[in-house]
């Protein structure tokens, strides 16, 4: 076959495979998928061009492009995934991403702003990342692009010959250039080791129209068996994590008390120390999460604003935890929480957390069982993802019984200024004690690991319970002062 | 009387005044009045120590204190209030700064970071945006810190003296204490020229007590006064823009068409400009803003797509606006554009706008009276912030007949894979087509300043409509390419 008629070829075989992209357009948006199209390769192989010609006929509303920045410095305020778990498209929508999370950390491995260790820790969570997306209903491509050493500098070179072109050509570009080989041993390492959940296919960015073929094929293909097959149901990936003893609800010993001179006393100490080390922790850069869940009149808004009271203003947020918007259901479940994280050196309390998706979410079947179940270990690598950052998680279960809790409702009930705070939804929910216990109980079983495990307050006594609190958060932020240097 | 019977007063004043606060709380809430405090004032005046007696008994859920970053290089790169118009309170939020719109300005001019003439437009934007938010529902309390030279000069030194807090004094502060006469002058002038919307406080920062207490006060009663109240209802403010004078709808000679030879010509030519100018608009930071409004089936969508062909994907985003959600209407209605605008040097394209306001708003009743007359102007002055900051904006009305409408609609109707694009609200709003003409014609009369025109595109012929909107768009930008520097 001459060149020529190649060249028809593919051009027939494109038009038709664009058709078939643009058709599909409709019934992604009715079946609500999401869809990412990882553009990873060479510098100067062509990944603009090659994203060019794949949106060129998609309606622009439903698309986008991102390239999210990789700021050295700012990066190290929030975890390694962060700007990738920040930018996942809602349902119906497609993200292209042109270069992402395989291009960072190649680069900053072998320019050594990661350890080895950093870098093998940066491989998991990037299964962890992507295993999460899939299961989560998204349809994720990657794509790799391809060139060979000669092609690329001979690309490389007729660019800076020319006065229009030239300043797209880095310095980051040239030295990859000159470090080929290197570049070509850790991109196919990295490729071999996340070829997991989604699958890497490598394009021969030498052969243009051939690539841009096999990317649309590709990307159609995925699309139409994920529309056929719908979300993705195998078995939940469970890892295990090493975890702390947990007892059982029943087993909590709620008496303890304490007097009041002794509270204030405690009280006191506590929250001077916990104003010097949020001092520490803004210098250092220490970044906080502190969780709140427990059972409703525990006691956990009286709870944290102890906690608050001793927090300079300007370094702290609260987050309270609703039921999520439009535009937060349209994603994954945790991207609501990933968007929420505080910067390095800032303490977020959650009030309420992701954990509502094995509680409430459970309970009221707003997911499904799957969905649930595959939280507990999703959840645990979010947090680890968090402690890895360099993140003090601390998560407290706010603790009474159901004697207490009757008391405090009652009692809000008949006072005026504090009706607002019982509706009809806490009745609701208090009839649905029992089965909250086993999902409480489950929580606690399966999510307490050693790097962010759990703490149950006994909060009987609201007194005892916040100096408990304080203790555990002042002991925590002790200790990670002590093991990092400023 | 003693100073000790003075202190105690104070004490107890003060305590009266928290509970005061405490119980607006929920008031506030059930009233959903979003609260904004500006704690301005001198370096070491004890502005960050006056907000946390501030907030030391309100729940952290509903409150928050931020000082928006002023990086000078990021902060040129969004217009001037762009950090403060995000950071806006929901309904029922208190939010607190620590130092704002003010001290960056006037920290800014001092240094000689903007002009004199841009600090003026500053001062004329800072009372825009105050307005907007008192005439949006928004309690607006401006306070600031004051001390004089020797008492600043006093706490440096005490500062600087001690190991623990010598790091919180910066150069800044010390250049401060050194040019307090200048930076007295300078935030004098500026109150006097802000002290419209929303009054200034000035407190006595060298009493701490008297200081706190006054905060108190002018906070709670501000918040008082509006619950009882209401929102505000004066008058709408008018400001006479410069405008381009606009025909009526009627009067619009909807039959100009193109044939398809003279449309495939030009619409190569032009897209190839555009390509080219899309690299300058990015090399030389020009951020830009296309605005599409038109009526159902004008062929908004295929001729954003004839624009970005041409575009970089990097570079663009299509902003597609539907109706707002609960946390989008929990603000002041522009809140969400100001979230969508582009960075320098990016092309964001509306489709559909912030026009909403005095079209389907307007007609549905989502707004009152008050509001969409008000609008005009607020939106005249958004726009003028737009193309201060150096922004492009083109608006675009497509524009199409009854008659042409409706054989589209039929055409979807009878077309399968364009049913999706007809709706129900389709027809509804083809219905209600003599009040919208009255909508349209006063917004186009209203609001076609001479920095930001609308302009009328006759689409009965898609194809003429293309070219007419790619031609405005290559010329803007040609124009604005050839008058920035690199």
């Amino acid at each position: 076959m001459s060149k020529k008629e190649n060249k028809d070829i593919l051009k027939s075989e494109i038009t038709e495979l664009k058709g078939k992209l643009l058709a599909l357009q409709q019934p992604l948006r009715a079946a609500k998928l999401p869809v990412i199209v990882l553009v990873e390769g060479w510098a100067s192989a062509g990944k603009g061009s090659l994203i060019r010609e794949l949106i060129s006929d998609i309606d622009p509303r439903f698309f986008n492009v991102v390239s999210p920045k990789i700021e050295p410095e700012e990066s190290r305020r929030y975890p390694a995934l962060y700007p990738y778990a920040l930018s996942i498209p809602e349902n119906g929508q497609i993200i292209f991403y042109d270069s992402g999370w395989m291009e960072e950390a190649v680069r900053k491995y072998i320019h050594r702003d990661i350890t080895k260790d950093e870098y093998k820790a940066r491989i998991r969570t990037v299964n962890e990342f992507e295993r999460q997306l899939r299961d989560g209903g998204y349809i994720l491509v990657k794509l790799f692009l391809d060139i060979d050493r000669d092609e690329q500098a001979r690309r490389m070179n007729a660019l800076r010959d020319n006065y229009e072109t030239e300043w797209r050509v880095t310095n980051e570009d040239m030295w990859q250039c000159k470090e080929y080989k290197l570049f070509r041993e850790t991109y196919t390492e990295f490729m071999d080791k996340t070829d997991g959940a989604a699958k890497w296919h490598v394009l021969d960015g030498g052969d243009r129209r051939t690539a841009i073929r096999d990317a649309f094929k590709i990307i159609v293909s995925s699309i139409e068996e994920a529309i056929e097959n719908g979300k993705y149901v195998g078995k939940p990936f469970e890892e295990d994590f090493p975890l702390k003893e947990m007892p059982l609800l029943k087993d909590v010993d709620l008496s303890p008390t304490i007097d009041d001179e002794e509270y204030k006393k405690e009280l006191k100490k506590l929250q001077e120390k916990l104003k010097v080390l949020h001092n520490v922790v803004y210098r250092k850069r220490i970044p906080v999460v502190i969780c709140y869940e427990g059972w409703d009149a525990a006691g956990k808004g009286g709870n944290i604003r102890r906690i608050t009271k001793s927090l300079d203003p300007r370094g702290y947020d609260v987050k309270p935890i609703a039921s999520p918007e439009p535009h937060e259901l349209n994603r994954q479940y945790l991207w609501r929480f990933w968007n929420r994280l505080p910067r390095s050196g800032h303490i977020a309390i959650f009030d309420r957390t992701w954990y509502g998706r094995v509680m409430v979410e459970r309970l009221e079947g707003f997911c499904s069982e799957l969905d649930w179940k595959r939280a507990y270990n999703e959840i645990n690598e979010f947090e680890r993802q968090l402690t890895d950052w360099g993140a003090v998680v601390i998560k407290f279960w706010i603790h009474i019984d159901q004697d207490t809790q009757l008391a405090r409702f009652t009692d809000r009930q008949n006072t005026p200024e504090k009706q607002w705070k019982l509706t009809d939804e806490d009745w609701r929910n208090r009839e649905k004690w029992p089965q909250y216990e086993i999902a409480v109980n489950d929580m606690l079983q399966k999510t307490s690991t050693k790097n962010a495990p759990w703490h149950i307050i006994e909060s009987n006594d609201k007194k005892y319970a916040r100096i408990k609190t304080l203790k555990i958060v002042v002991d925590a932020l002790e200790k990670a002062c002590k093991n990092k240097k400023l």
